[in-house]
């Protein structure tokens, strides 16, 4: 089978936007906060708005994915903590309904309420609400809930314990996905999610998180970043900087996914990172939707590269593809086999 | 020939530090400021001071390094404007000194006193000075002299423009190059020069400069960031937002260098940047300075790795190890060419 491990929910009905223009206008009007957190949206709404991702399952041969609130929506900075909070149950429910709708195709991944300058353990009731009550196998955390600014501290800081503390708990991975950026050098899918990529990776190289906690699990998407590519360097500095090799300080805790647009990327990718390291990922419908004319297909069909790549054997396909996901994700592992999957 | 695009000046005589010492000690107690400008630097202590450059030089078979000033040294966020415009003559006077001692081994690119939120403008007399006067060939620009939180503008706002007008006045090009991190969550060599060259790019594919400026030539260092590994992403991208494809929006002005420490991403990039867009650098002595125990070589030598890429042909490592240094700085052409080189 084939997980695809990133997909976010791009194609929300038009009432999910409305609900957070209401809860936004209420900040200056609270005349005009939303009187319901129920949005009006029926399941055939919600089948039908998911159409797309799932002829692209069809079309590009894809099994399951793994799915979750929009990144760019998540929009941490924006507001007030409390309406983050609210805004992050909206979204996580809306997951949690499709995902119960459409449990062949999507896995429920959630967004957590964190907040500039809030202590990341505030996250945690949203976190063991999307896990124990609704079946979610991991969360999106962002390392920068300025939104580009950059304001707190990095992820090695303690401050962040207390939710690590909590996800090896629960058994969840977080992807480490940032969300839209307010700063204007920052283009949020061209810059910011790549630089929040080979950041999280520089700072976890840095810091010594794994030491303390072994069994957490951390995804860097968008193919690590700048990462792979400059993967001499990253060698390098460990080396420099008299830290482990990185196959045993940070290579036993973090996945790359395949969200790479072309192939020289992907062909790349698969030299250098191990092949326990990689999972599959296409984003769809995500940053870049259109059909590269230099193969005639879309950039976002990473599932070609991946079959393209002729030095990965049978058994390094099925472990990009399957196998890690289901290392990574435990809890999916488990749903899985519950259904015979 | 071979010329080395991308050298920073990392091995100053200890006075260089002191004086800096003394320059920011001074603003707490002006007492302590520095008397002279004068280091006490003498000719034989910058002759020493660049002897492993030259053995690298010798020990590796490149003839000239492009050389600046250190750039995490540049630190345009510490202090104030006025420390800064003092600090760039001196560093810059330093690098001016080593290049007429040592003609035939480096040729001098500046630094310049940017200063967060004073206008880029403000750079034009040390900018003057240094080609008019001194004759460097090119200049180091940070797109972010805030050190890390990125508080100003992007490369393509207008308050950039009468510096732009003067590099094209001048003929020389500009290394968007940041320095010193003050944000915790940036290592310098690990992330904020990685993610300062993935966005000045996406600033660049955003923007219109070169319909403003078509003579303008910026080079992107660390083979441009997380670019070429995201290449697919960049030209859809491009596509999604209706620019033109990239060989024609950005890549008649932009260059990217050979600082990537292994041979699997030089390969790539040769895969995917046009050759006439690549410029040989090694960047020595800097952020990688250990042997890589996968091949028992420094994983800074890169011309090892451009010399095995097969597919480039002798006219393709003509272009990337001096055509395209001599066309990116047509200073430095002119002066080689004075000399019969």
């Amino acid at each position: 089978m084939i997980i695809d491990i990133h997909g976010h929910y791009t194609t929300e009905p038009p009432q999910l936007a409305a609900f957070r223009d209401k809860q936004l206008a209420g900040i200056a009007d609270p005349a005009r906060r939303p009187a319901t957190a129920d949005l009006g949206i029926g399941d055939e709404q919600l089948l039908k708005s998911v159409e797309p991702q799932l002829k692209m399952q069809k079309d590009r041969g894809s099994d399951l994915t793994i799915f979750s609130p929009r990144a760019s929506g998540m929009a941490h900075h924006v507001g007030t903590e409390a309406i983050g909070i609210q805004w992050s149950r909206v979204c996580n429910d809306l997951i949690h309904r499709i995902c119960t709708l459409l449990p062949e195709n999507f896995a429920a991944v959630g967004q957590l309420p964190q907040f500039p300058g809030a202590p990341p353990a505030n996250c945690i009731p949203e976190l063991e609400r999307i896990v124990k009550e609704l079946g979610f196998v991991g969360v999106n955390l962002s390392p920068d809930p300025s939104g580009g600014y950059w304001t707190g501290p990095p992820l090695t800081d303690r401050s962040w314990y207390p939710l690590y503390e909590k996800l090896v708990e629960l058994e969840v991975p977080a992807m480490i996905h940032v969300s839209s950026s307010c700063n204007p050098n920052f283009h949020f899918t061209g810059a910011h999610y790549m630089n929040a990529d080979t950041t999280a990776f520089m700072q976890l190289l840095q810091g010594d998180l794994f030491r303390d906690f072994p069994a957490l699990r951390f995804v860097i998407p968008h193919g690590g970043g700048a990462v792979p590519f400059h993967w001499g360097r990253y060698r390098g500095l460990a080396q420099e900087m008299k830290r482990p090799p990185l196959s045993e300080h940070v290579m036993k805790n973090v996945f790359f996914d395949t969200c790479v647009y072309h192939y020289p990327g992907i062909e790349l990718m698969t030299k250098v990172i191990p092949v326990d390291n990689i999972l599959f990922a296409s984003e769809m419908l995500g940053a870049v939707k259109g059909i590269d004319p230099e193969t005639g297909h879309h950039y976002d069909d990473t599932r070609r590269y991946v079959d393209q790549v002729k030095s990965l054997s049978d058994s390094d396909r099925k472990k990009i593809f399957e196998g890690n996901a289901r290392r990574a994700y435990p809890r999916l592992d488990r749903q899985l086999k519950a259904k015979g999957r």
